[in-house]
């Protein structure tokens, strides 16, 4: 398998997944300073030009909550196993959700606010509220669902690549991570796991 | 099971998916109008204060393409039943996910600015480009997504569901469904199913 990554995405949560399981696989960087996601030959493998896409035997798999958890399936035998129960599986893909539509979201209108707007003044309303919008999510994800010491409780799963993948943002968005406690405690125990040491470097993570 | 929901929301694709399996539940309407979504009472079933939201007996499930694959694993035997193959249904969730995090992020921006800017001008700049960027989604769908008669083929799927869900949006959006001739046909059959029919009106769409 070949993935695609660039360095400070979302690409780092699948990134970890990988490597949490041990999987077969190589990586390949995708240069968004000479905006490489946008060439032929990247379109040709993710024609939305975005990472991160996973390129294996059957075809090209992209979408981080996808990519996930096709990682977590497809090592059953793994740290990353998924729960049995339909219940339990939906609380997992809920938390998954909640970060790539309305957390990613929210932080993507600092950066890249050019998707919704064309003009320089909307782009700084919306760069303006990104502290309130971040903040707000991280209240939620603290109170209600962050379980402890993992997301889901005493399992360490998908979601916890995720979670730590976006809280990672939390500084650069002016959002300070020690008012959530939880939050913080949950990044820390993440940063002393072997595989997420491998490829922080590769993601421009101290 | 209690399958809360709203008028001229998502909630119609997960409503959609209930009938399909023909789920044992109950609806139950939260009325955006007088903001009933904010009220203690729904705050106690979703914090988050959307909808849709699915109560079961072991607990609240939040997010579509959470309750989506929770309603078509739940049923095996039933016309949504999942693909066994993990790639199969990493496809099925990768494209639930660009529906969920791109495609309804882009509409969001017509309707619920205030979600991410403050000033009236910011928000007059997020409608101008929706019909853009839907279109701009909507012929990624047509070209590279769906590939007839249903979204994955051959095989009726939830992403039929909620396809069928967010093209009822382009209407409002601007953006004239008959430049994409797929997903007009695919909108057309899905109004023709029976289970499609009996919610429709809930929703108030005719």
């Amino acid at each position: 398998m070949l993935f695609y990554y660039a360095v400070k995405t979302v690409s780092l949560a699948s990134h970890i997944a990988l490597e949490e399981v041990g999987a077969d696989y190589e990586s390949r960087l995708v240069d968004f300073a000479t905006q490489q996601q946008r060439s032929a030959d990247y379109l040709g493998i993710n024609p939305k030009g975005r990472v991160p896409a996973l390129a294996t035997s059957q075809g090209v798999i992209t979408e981080t909550p996808a990519l996930l958890v096709y990682i977590a399936q497809t090592h059953p035998d793994s740290v990353l196993a998924l729960p049995a129960d339909p219940f339990a599986f939906a609380k997992l893909q809920e938390f998954n959700n909640y970060l790539c539509a309305t957390v990613h979201v929210n932080h993507a209108h600092r950066m890249r606010g050019s998707r919704w707007v064309d003009d320089e003044a909307a782009m700084a309303a919306m760069r303006a509220k990104v502290p309130q919008t971040m903040a707000e999510s991280f209240r939620l994800i603290e109170e209600e669902m962050l379980r402890g010491p993992w997301v889901l409780g005493e399992d360490f799963s998908v979601c916890d690549c995720y979670l730590f993948t976006i809280s990672n943002w939390l500084a650069g968005d002016k959002v300070d991570i020690d008012q959530f406690p939880e939050v913080a405690a949950h990044a820390a125990r993440m940063r002393e796991r072997e595989p997420v040491r491998r490829v922080l470097g590769l993601h421009g993570i101290e």
